[in-house]
């Protein structure tokens, strides 16, 4: 039990409730590090959505409306944190959503695709093949869902196979914290900001665009121009931090 | 089975190493998260030691050296990462090093100091009491360990309880990656380096100052100062990250 006079009670729930994906083997205990490692980096952007960020996820907004077959990759940290969110996406840009896993076993895919359907989610499921260029379990996909897809949107991705999607000419779209990883440096597009706020952004901004009924135009991404400007605020921060 | 060309191997088996003290219950599944939180601080430091921090870790020496009554309070991650080093350090300084649990059970306090013995530290075991002023299981030490020392090495450890050590009047040694945190900021002295390139460190230079047998002055410690180095570095990493 988290004592309610901690000051980070709201993170240390957070925290919790992964634990609690931990032991039901939907979170991997990597993933668990992981999700530290996101926190860590979330702290330097002072826990918000920034200006830049918001503009990337409506950008990914746009980029999933004019997909010809848009896809959503899940992984486990993903379902545990955003399972309902990642519905209520779905929803609004019509793309598929897949289970795919570094730590992949049949059991951990099914228990993921079943907390995504309780939740809303429409999943894609089904025979995956090894079609990546990847060593092990990460080459794993579906041939019809991120093999064949022109976008996908890939939160908390591993840099080898942002790398290898983003080689296949794919637009990738990644969530990710760290400005600086192999991720957020090889995606087409990376949104430097926090899974749960991140999502949101997206769906609100897919339903504005479809609403508006605006022609599909190409949409321009400056990745760098983003990166830059979330590292920015995270260097402003902490050059301040100790004021 | 990590891929061996992954292009971070080396950290990857490190956080297996984790998962495996996970699995056994000697690292809570919080305490992998606070580990990942640390694997991004590192990063921005550049996974090495600083000046700074070499600097931090000669203070704490003279510190352990000459203190009246040193105690190692050790928990779950430090005891999966560097028992051995804790060892070695205990044999350079004379501390004392007992077992203190954010999330404690006896059995796991018991495997805990099980793990350090094998490693060949001598634990002070033994009868322990709700002592500090914290809610819940922070508040239980062993009054003729951490509750009496004057000296206090804590790597890793709760911002609260290092608040409250400090506000007895207790020198506290930290070891954190995140110099803004509120272990970092209510230390005595923060030594922001990895845990284990900072134990060696210590030991080294308890080593070298019990050789040349100098007398024992007070060590005058700027934490402030320490702690604006290691921003300085973090943020200048940062900011040449994309070049």
């Amino acid at each position: 039990m988290i004592p309610p006079d901690h000051p980070r009670y709201r993170s240390l729930v957070v925290r919790e409730r992964l634990a609690g994906s931990a032991r039901k083997g939907i979170v991997s205990w990597e993933g668990l590090t992981a999700h530290g490692r996101g926190e860590a980096f979330d702290y330097l952007l002072g826990e918000r959505t920034t200006a830049s960020a918001l503009f990337a996820e409506r950008t990914a907004a746009a980029l999933l409306l004019s997909a010809r077959h848009p896809v959503i990759s899940i992984n486990g940290n993903t379902a545990a944190l955003a399972a309902g969110e990642i519905a209520a996406l779905q929803k609004a840009c019509g793309a598929l959503v897949e289970v795919n896993l570094f730590h992949r076993t049949e059991r951990r895919v099914k228990m993921i695709e079943d907390l995504l359907t309780v939740a809303g989610v429409d999943v894609f499921s089904g025979k995956a093949e090894r079609l990546l260029l990847l060593s092990h379990d990460r080459a794993w996909c579906r041939r019809d869902g991120m093999y064949s897809a022109d976008v996908v949107l890939v939160p908390l991705e591993d840099g080898d196979r942002c790398e290898v999607l983003a080689g296949m000419g794919k637009t990738v779209i990644a969530i990710d914290l760290n400005p600086l990883s192999r991720t957020a440096r090889t995606a087409t597009l990376t949104i430097v900001d926090e899974l749960t706020r991140a999502l949101p952004q997206i769906t609100s901004a897919c339903r504005d665009l479809s609403q508006a009924g605006e022609e599909r135009s190409p949409v321009p991404v400056d990745n760098h121009y983003l990166l830059s400007e979330a590292i920015r605020e995270m260097t402003a921060r902490l050059s301040h931090a100790l004021d």
